[in-house]
């Protein structure tokens, strides 16, 4: 930064961690926790950094959330990205009732506002019971031309697909209708067009999230993806200690049952991320 | 090549095209197939080889299965890996009926006989309906090592997001319980570890798909990923032609009602070929 | 290519080897030759095709002119990119005769037609006594406007360091002054400037070769690299067999006693490929 | 870093500026100065930081020498780097006088005893009239075992000359006996081998820089740049202001005459950052 402006070149962001809280890391320095990258860290690099999950914490989305706010301002107003969670363990949002402006007034940015007031409920339950749930999160950017990405190498889907799954705790991605696309027959997959009023057609569903061969149609990107529960739980499971002797663990501190509704800005800030990336892409070869 | 080996340099394999047909492709050059890359292809670079789809044609995936088969060659033969189809349309295989053995004996590589012979039936009327239908396909890698993969950057299960997410006609992918860990709690999501007999930790389920932070586990790596329905299909769909003008468009030629199938070996090849990648990046870095 | 165009993607140039000659190829096979990469690339591989040169022989470099080909028309018109050899040996030109039109008058790609006959004779007797010569090309671009490069990563100068220095035989780059600016003093080295008709500087002189700070000063970009003697020579060296056993080697064949004329239009294609790499970045980050 | 060491994972060094000093930037904020990148990066980006140069400062070659130190712990004992400076101005050293170890003895850096004293009293000269000069630095390493580097992408050569390229100030960059192997003949260049005790040849001479076909040959590596005469100087020189008015500049402040001297350092450190990178390299393809 310099009088108040970028100079062009790249943009260093330094979040400090001032929420650290000290405390007896003796358990978790000597067993691995189920469902933390506590054995995989152990085994790749012979060492492991076991206070907060070091290099595998989730803190480390922050500076995603950090970047995808420069991202945006790469992108402009034209491009508007919103994302919220439409799934909460198996409860799903009813779809009638979506709303995407609910998603800034309820803590779970639920687009949809009565099952918001459902899943508290539900969410209390699970805490109290120090168990945890897994969340669908969706994603969508409005605004982006027909034209981005590439037919095989960048495809606008693939790194869409990496920006996603490489967030902590996802397990699944799609794009469109995703997943219930199997189920689907041709006729009904199919995005039908009809002529527009200036010369581009207008699709008459968006089953293909707004992207076909790896690049943009210029309907609304959707992504989606899935958050598994919170590894850290106050129910004991079994588990090995970093000497090979059997343990039965329990994560205490702060305790979030469902990590999903986080993963709700980052969402936002890693599909900015990626269109952002290929605004780039896009200018460089065709100008 | 030379004497029978290879020299440690690239390799290039050159696959030539001997099954082309030639036939008419007027409606295809004037108008935009519904579900294909035809118009996005269009948006981005103002010209489309409209023949079989060009640039954007699953063709482009014989290139894959080809680069897999090196791919496996550098993985060696402790790592296994094998691809089924394990759901066409909302039907999927019975897992208590599973064996990965079957998908070599059935012209779906369905890993339930059964199944098998049940969708034979059932494809054969959409076929003969004029449609099309998505299909579901995982693959599996047993015998590798823990340790592979990286906590930020390359990630494994962000590398296969990617790899499985950029073969044609592919709307979705998962690792392990993938989008069903969203309805788990947490104690049911938890790999359970016990002492093993050599110092590592059995575990006592794999929802995690063989992968935690990035790293995989030991355990077999398991993705999936959802295919959507063949676009071509003998039903007439809505859609415009290049002047803009509507149109309802069908498409003739080789009709093939469920591209899910022909993915299985695309699957297994890119799985090889991103583990082949993972051998070598874990190998610079760890020795 | 699709009706005379191109679609947009990769282009793949296939150059066909319609030159070989049979030949015994039994000396070459159990020996190491001085000056070429024989030894080193059977020490990383532990196999060598000694046909030719294998993976290691210059006849890559047509690849490179075939894709600087590709990078002109990139580049369009306004770009105009200009080599020659400037000296042979330790025999340069004369830079009050400079004329580039002259280089595409005689063998040697010499922009001074006197130095070029001078030449003749000289690599004629050098020829004659079976052995060989250096040389060292330079090459011109004009047109090109300033602010292309980067002030760390992709700096204009280090991209084409490392395209000239990957050239087969070369071992030294230079960007303007080179190391003729070690010897001068900075009131000689500094490229004035005064007020120009279009509100931009007249540049007095250009010791910088076009480059400052990695990024282009609109002046010519000006790069010049050296060229070793061709290693294959008709006068016995020692060397040593894959055995381990003395060997006195002489290369027979063809017999190309300058190699560095070859790299002329060679220097004009890395010139182009490095200068379309960065229109692209220029384009992509600035609009 | 965790319990005093690594976690596998990237490294961030940092090093905050405490010798800023605040001084009047008028004249360099409003005019460009010779020599500088001032008129460049403005060109790029329409904004420059003119304090200190911002990003185009020197002050970047830190973090080039703080990653060498990294480089050097994954290289380990056995690889020994070791950067002089042997040409000051037009004067060069004394090559039968070369003692590596001089370097660490005098301020120059100079591997020549008698030539540093001879340095020091030319650098004052220059000094005193507030003018600059250039140099040419050498920098080796041994113990590199033949077979790192490639053939044709990653040539260990083309990645030395993109590495020492990009170092602020430098012009040229050359292999072994690099620009001077234009004057040889491939009798005097090639580097004849004998059978060595260990079943490897000996090399009689090193005339590649212990680089052949861009692998590395066993022997000693060997790279030389320049580096131009610092462009801050006291005597006036003409330029022109952001205005686009004609103006007279000259540099007041720090005045370091030879601003190659500090490039020695620098030397080491990219010559270690290249090794690493291709010790990792040829570990992850040749085990």
């Amino acid at each position: 930064m310099f009088e108040g402006k970028t100079t062009g070149t790249p943009i260093q962001l330094m979040i400090e961690n001032t929420d650290q809280r000290s405390k007896d890391y003796g358990d978790i320095a000597q067993s691995f926790r189920p469902g933390h990258a506590d054995y995989t860290y152990m085994s790749k690099y012979g060492i492991r950094d076991y206070r907060g999950g070091g290099r595998s914490s989730a803190r480390e989305t922050a500076a995603r959330v950090a970047a995808g706010a420069v991202a945006r301002k790469i992108l402009g107003d034209t491009i508007k990205i919103t994302a919220g969670m439409v799934q909460m363990g198996s409860h799903k949002i009813d779809r009638d009732r979506l709303d995407w402006a609910e998603t800034r007034k309820n803590p779970f940015f639920c687009p949809d506002a009565q099952t918001a007031e459902e899943w508290a409920t539900e969410l209390d339950a699970i805490r109290k019971a120090g168990s945890s749930i897994g969340a669908v999160i969706e994603v969508q950017a409005t605004g982006v031309p027909a034209g981005w990405g590439a037919p095989i190498y960048s495809k606008l889907d693939g790194d869409l697909a990496v920006a996603m799954m490489t967030i902590n705790a996802v397990k699944g991605v799609e794009i469109g209708n995703g997943f219930d696309a199997a189920s689907l027959s041709g006729e009904e997959n199919a995005d039908e067009m009809r002529a527009g009023p200036d010369g581009k057609p207008d699709f008459l569903s968006n089953h293909a999230g707004g992207i076909l061969g790896g690049i943009s149609t210029g309907q609304p990107i959707v992504a989606r993806f899935a958050v598994k529960p919170t590894s850290s739980i106050l129910t004991p499971r079994k588990s090995v200690t970093l000497e090979g002797e059997n343990i039965d663990i329990l994560t205490k501190g702060r305790h979030d049952p469902c990590v999903g509704i986080r993963a709700v800005p980052i969402a936002e800030a890693m599909m900015a991320a990626v269109l952002a990336d290929h605004l780039m892409l896009h200018r460089a070869q065709c100008g």
